[in-house]
């Protein structure tokens, strides 16, 4: 079950990615989250992760966020998923990489540690 | 405990790293590991790694690596951190931020996932 609500989390950031609903993209991380873009520093807590993903969406362009789960670990209220986000945005595609350790708290699965990378 | 040893485990993959000791430096990770390099594929497995870091290694002219941790959280056999590596290579230096995956299999902390990007 923890596998398809994890799943439902990621049909959820993908539609607020696309909405561009930068207050629910953020309500699906930990109050005490931790997002690592590239390039930048490490970005702590909902408030900076919902400036950053304004930040990125409006430098890039996004229009469209594809999230394809590759492997998912689960131990506990933890886990851990490895994955590659596809990113429609206005100059074209990016495929990025991606490491996200997820966490149940409240019955809810949010995500705690968001990294990603260049495919290359 | 663990924190300790997880500490010990870092001390290991720096002197490893040092040295150029790629064997010793794979051997640190779970047989089952992921690296996800910036600008390059997923990698899979310690002997995909360990050519992976010999490959990185060669073409920066790696010198030191040192590894500090800002954040672990343990959850029974399975940590995650949160840090940064300052890295010494043929041109300078470099910081990148990363996380680490931990998973403690047959009695010893091994890194499980492992993925990093510049800290801009």
């Amino acid at each position: 079950m923890s596998r398809s609500e994890i799943a439902a989390v990621n049909r959820q950031f993908e539609e607020a990615a696309r909405k561009g609903d930068l207050d629910r993209l953020a309500s699906l991380y930990t109050p005490d989250a931790m997002a690592l873009p590239p390039d930048g520093p490490l970005v702590k807590g909902r408030d900076a992760i919902k400036q950053m993903w304004g930040s990125l969406a409006q430098s890039m362009g996004l229009k469209d966020v594809r999230l394809d789960t590759l492997d998912l670990e689960l131990a506990g209220d933890t886990g851990c998923e490895v994955g590659e986000a596809t990113i429609t945005h206005g100059g074209g595609t990016a495929v990025v990489k991606f490491v996200v350790v997820w966490k149940k708290t409240d019955g809810q699965w949010r995500l705690h540690r968001d990294i990603w990378n260049a495919k290359g």
